[in-house]
């Protein structure tokens, strides 16, 4: 099966839409936007992307926007599985990887148990391409030959993480969603024995046009002198020294 | 600046060709490989890509194939500026993304350093395209809220690495270039306390015609009783028993 040919009848595309910028959808993802009934998309889905849909496409919201109450992943479930039962070619459509932090695995299982064809266009996730917006390689020869991924809620109090492991086998961290726990996140860090003076920079609204970066401390960033707006991602680690800003 | 806007004279583009699907490159990475004057490429992009060049773009290898000598990573600096000295509009085009394992950093500080225009456009990384092929999510809320990438180099006699708290820290290990190095990654894992049974996947050139998944456990990768053709990616860890295999 070819990823781009076109949806079947009752078919549900679980679909990457990238960090924001449409020039960053995927061919198929931009092919199967262009053709289907019905786009569900999540709040990190950007207008700019959404704006790709033809008239007549009907969107339906799925995700938490302007403090509206989100959607139960049951409730999303439930929907996928109705769209397609009732015939339309569905595109799922999630901001960045469907499968990175995004809860594609939980629409899956339940479109696979209800019987429902589906198939998978994964995105590019803003772990990478926020950083690579910034100048800033997430892997350097000279730093690390290792990657973290992280989510900001790991920080918080019932966090189960062995920090000072982490720390000790990942010289560069990247987090996502971890504007609201920044202080947090920087207390586990220099508490797990980092120094005050780690570079850590923080992208707001990757590759799209508010998009913004903050290059700051550890130490600046646990005494609350410099805060971040989501969403955004958070780098730590050597390579954010190697940044070259290519942008200004 | 749009990442899709078009090339100046003497510009570079350093672009993520993706895992291989041509559907699987961006929309701007389509655009620049569209209209540009010289490609770039290394041994990982894949046929499918190249074949999207118009012709009278010269298309020009700056990697290992078919055993020949690959090109110093000076070399590939300097024909890079080189073209772009001379007025030609550059797409450099890396597998995957061009900063995670890729290089991009040392490619971009060339540029700067040299008075290079460039602009830089993400690819989808094979560590979670690869997954996602196999029906694999990489992240998986009963599972793990970290991910962790490496090389397959880091299980190499001269590793630094402590795999003890790696395995501690991060419940789901993706590796890149892992098939030449299975059992011995295997060996440290087992060594640094993962059980025997621990699954994992091998997804060998995923996104291809020739993409094809096994899947084994830790032991049976010691032993040697599975082994993986180059290119291949490695996931370890009970995401890979939530596989849904959606393309049987």
């Amino acid at each position: 099966m070819k990823l781009d040919s076109p949806l079947a009848n009752g078919e549900v595309a679980l679909v990457g839409a990238g960090p924001g910028c449409a020039s960053l959808l995927t061919l198929a993802a931009a092919k199967l936007i262009g053709d289907c009934d019905t786009i569900v998309y999540d709040a990190l889905v950007s207008e700019e992307v959404l704006d790709m849909a033809p008239v007549g496409v009907e969107l339906v919201e799925a995700g938490k926007r302007g403090g509206r109450p989100s959607a139960s992943q049951d409730d999303i479930c439930k929907t996928l599985i109705d769209l397609a039962k009732n015939g339309n070619r569905v595109v799922r459509l999630k901001g960045g990887d469907p499968f990175v932090f995004g809860r594609g695995g939980e629409e899956v299982r339940a479109l696979a148990a209800a019987g429902i064809r589906f198939r998978i266009i994964p995105g590019i996730t803003a772990g990478i391409a926020a950083p690579a917006m910034a100048g800033i390689p997430v892997t350097d020869r000279s730093v690390n030959a290792t990657l973290a991924f992280l989510t900001g809620h790991e920080a918080s109090e019932k966090s189960r993480m062995d920090w000072r492991a982490l720390v000790e086998a990942f010289p560069v961290l990247v987090f996502y969603m971890g504007a609201r726990n920044l202080s947090q996140i920087a207390a586990r860090l220099l508490e797990a024995g980092l120094a005050e003076q780690t570079p850590l920079a923080i992208i707001h609204a990757a590759t799209l046009n508010e998009e913004n970066t903050t290059i700051a401390t550890l130490h600046e960033a646990f005494t609350g002198r410099i805060s971040a707006r989501s969403p955004s991602i958070l780098i730590v680690g050597d390579v954010v020294a190697k940044r070259i800003n290519w942008k200004d």
